[in-house]
This record gives structure tokens, sequence and C-alpha cells, in this order.
């Protein structure tokens, strides 16, 4: 069932800002990464244990709907699952404003993980209960402009 | 005409490596800027104006291939036009070891990126000086696994 | 007359973790900027407007007192005024656990900046204001293990 | 015996520069970091190994002489050890101009590190060969202009 997307509020950083002066294209993917082991850790009941640790990274794609500038309120990152596969996942993220500060998207983006064994650093099945977790996280797709895949 | 890839060399940083040992998936995107930044530079023949400045990042998609870890050598990023439009440019990398150093891809990425006039924020078009230099570096579609489209 | 120290609360992020699994020492100076450029914001009432931004570091010191693990608790900069100049400015710091988290003490660290006018780059002259202002928020010397001067 | 400083040159990255137009000044931390690793790698002939990952930086001091434009050519650190102890060590650096480029001097700096056992994190002296090497590598104080101690 697809349920209201789970957030992470993320403070800028005075450094996320560029010689342009707004937020920095690669910094948006740091704000993803963060959306990310923070829910792991949320949705695993493990704050700290940062649970994202064990998927890495296969795929990211992310559009950029408008510029960030520096301000003290922190941006917020929607972030859901778009498909639980049985050894990869596929996220969903939505870049926004806190909604005391603004209704503006910044971003949209998706990236697909692929849960390995930290061992052999090959694919592992996801157990069934972060399986379960995950689905309880799960959401529509994300609305890309060039209405493509999910990366 | 298809040209043989334009490439810069980028030397990793120990700052670049995460907690799990290789480099971030964050740190990509910034060698993607590096490399935009710097090969706009030699096109334009104009090295320390960071000619891309009056672009505005629209998209990016990046499939990574393997883990780097860190080493002195540089990694090679490849970049070539994908297509050329009226204000808009679709840019293609391959991220690679250096010939010196080894084969391997390490990831493939496109960027889409909109020129835009500083004084308005608005879409502009490209000079035909620009688009005859951008169109001497064209090269074929990314080579993205899932066979879709660019960013 | 020695204020209660301001204190700005930074949330750490997985990207500030480096390959040998803490906060990397590079990090440590952006936490300085971001209590910075806060703490400038509260003080003169203009939170957005980064007013240190008017400001050239000039020089730095920190001394590593305890190795920094990633967790979801913010650390808090401790932030005060060590000697207010003409058109010059020595900022103290401690960076410690949030009270709610811990009582450990992470760095202590002296910032110089001076101020600039930013037409000439020259030093200029602090307002009469500024300088009620920081003096407000004055305090001792930096707990410097080497009892040496901030930086 | 004194001898002619090691030096390391570091391309920039157009993320290194802040919303102000010049290299920030967090940045200058990791061109240290950078040398470091290099250095000890160069001085251990182990390159890749990242020989600077047993020691733990201990404090770091650092003043600003003149603001970074981006530009293509890399800029240089010189680094030598000021001081060589039983299990600390404490480095200085001279951030300037590659001598193809200019003569400018960006920056002075000095790091203590102290050398740990990586299974207690306790200090643990430095090998003999480890402290011949790099009492080859030893200079001259750093030349701040406070005329006060190295961190």
């Amino acid at each position: 069932m697809t349920q209201a997307p789970h957030h992470i509020d993320i403070p800028l950083r005075f450094g996320d800002i560029d010689a342009l002066g707004h937020v920095n294209n690669v910094a948006y993917f740091q704000f993803l990464e963060e959306a990310r082991v923070r829910s792991f850790g949320e949705w695993t009941g493990d704050p700290d244990r940062a649970s994202g640790l064990f998927f890495v990274v296969a795929s990211q794609k992310l559009e950029y709907r408008a510029a960030i500038s520096y301000r003290v309120k922190p941006i917020r990152v929607e972030m859901w699952a778009v498909r639980v596969g049985s050894s990869s996942l596929e996220l969903g993220y939505i870049v926004r404003d806190h909604p005391d500060t603004g209704e503006k998207v910044y971003a949209v983006a998706s990236t697909t993980m692929v849960h390995v064994d930290p061992a052999t650093q090959r694919p592992a099945p996801l157990a069934d209960e972060l399986t379960a977790t995950l689905e309880g996280h799960q959401g529509g797709p994300v609305p890309f402009r060039d209405g493509g895949a999910a990366a």
C-alpha cells in the first residue's frame, strides 16, 4: 500500500554553496545519501548503525527543478521504495522545502541499490524482515519530467 | 562526425574515500563536474574561465560499474557531446582507468545542461561558434546497461 | 562580560566520515565555518544573509581531543569572541556533544578573521554596532592544551 | 640536515571554490591531508597504501596568505618534518604556486600527528626505519607570521 512519504530534514551547510551562489549540483547526491542512511536507521530501528552500509549504489538519476540558496531552514528529502527486489532496491526521492518554509520542489531522484554480502561483495538476498520493512514504505514511481524509468 | 573521446585525468583525493573504503558515490558527480569545467575551458580555448558557469545542470544519470580504491594514478573521465540542442546540451561520460594503469570502467554517465542568460536566468540559445565547437566533440549514446535514454 | 557560550547544533553527514571510520580531520573546519555563518546570522538578526561573507579567514588552529563516530544526534559547536579588534576578530570554539547525548569534548579551536571592504578587499573597521554585538558574546581564551595563543 | 622541501602538486577542483569565488578555507586542510598521504606513500616506497592511515591528527594550524582562484595549473604543497618525536610527528607545509605558474605563497601550516597502534588506538613508538625516513625530510620551523609555535 502506498503511504505518505517518509522524510528527513537536512540543514544546508555554507560549504554546499558553490561559486555560482547556489547549492552545488553534486551536493544534492549527498542529501540523498544522508536521507538513505538516516531513513534506514529509522526503518530498521537502529539509527546509528548506518544500515545502508551493506548496500552498494548501482545507479542514480536526478532531475534538478530549482536552485537552492543558502538559508537556515533545512531542506526536506522525502524518500520511499519504488521497487523492492530479491537483492536490489529502487528508492525514490523528492527534495523540497520543509512545509514551514514553502512548497517548492528542488529535485526528484532515484537510486538503485544492490544488497551485498560484505564478505564476498556479491549480491545477497534481502532478509524477509527487511523486505517487509521496505514494502511498508513503498510508493509510486518518481515523477520524472522525461517520463522515463528511474535509474 | 564521431571523434575519439576527449578526456580529463583527475587525481583522487583521500577525502573522496568514504567509511566503506572506496570512492564515495557522491564524488563521482564531482569528477563529472571537473571534467565539464576543464573540457569546456580546453574546447573554448579559455582554460581558467570555467566556461561551464553559464550552464545550469538540468539532470544527471550515472551507472556505477566498479568500486574505486584510493591510488596515486589519476582516473580518466572521457567526455563527449551526445546531443547539441538550441539552448541545451547532453554530455556523455565514461569514468575509467588511465590507460597506463588499466582497462577498467568505473562508471558511465550523462548530464543534460541548459544554457542560461546569467542576467535573466532564462534559457538562452547557444552561440553558433559554441555549437560548432560542441558538435566537433559529438559522439554516440552513453552505453547504459538499462538501454535507457540519458538523463 | 563573559557570557555562557552561544552554540550551534550541527547534524553530522555520512560524508563527513572518512576511510578510517570517523569524522575526517578536515570536516571539523567545516563545522567551525557553519557555526560562524549561523552565529553571525543570529547575532546580527539576519539569519539567511550569511553575514560572515565580508570577513576573510586569516588563520585557524584546532586541537583534536576525541574521534567522532557517525551518529544521528548533532554535535554542538560553542562559539564566542576571544578578542574584538578594530578590523579583526578572534573566535573561540569548543566542539562537543549535545548535552542530551554526552559530555565529551571533541575539539577546541580558534579562527582569526579580518573584516574587509568587499570592493577593495582591504581591511575595513568594524561598525560600532557590530563591535558592540561581538563584545556581547565575548569569552575567555581557548583552552588549548599547549597553552599557546590562539591562531 | 635540512633538505630542499619535498612537494606534491594538487590540481584544484571547481568544488573547492565557495560562494565568495575563491578556494574555501576548509579546502586548504584537504590539500594538507592529500600532501601527507601522498608524501608518506613516496617516502615509504608504498604509494597506494596511504601509510598516513595509522597516524591520528592531534592539532593543526594554518595561516592564510592569499586567496586562490580556480585555475587549471595545480597548486604545490611543500611538506617537511619539523620535529620527529618518539611517537609523534610535526609536519610543516607551504602552499604555493607551481613554479611554472608563479611565486605566490597561499598559506603556511603545521600538523602534529600521533602514531597509534590501530588495535589499541594508543600512541605507539615510530619504527626506527620510519624515524630515519622522516629525519631525512626534516626542515626548519614553519614561517608563521605570529612567530608562534606550530600546532
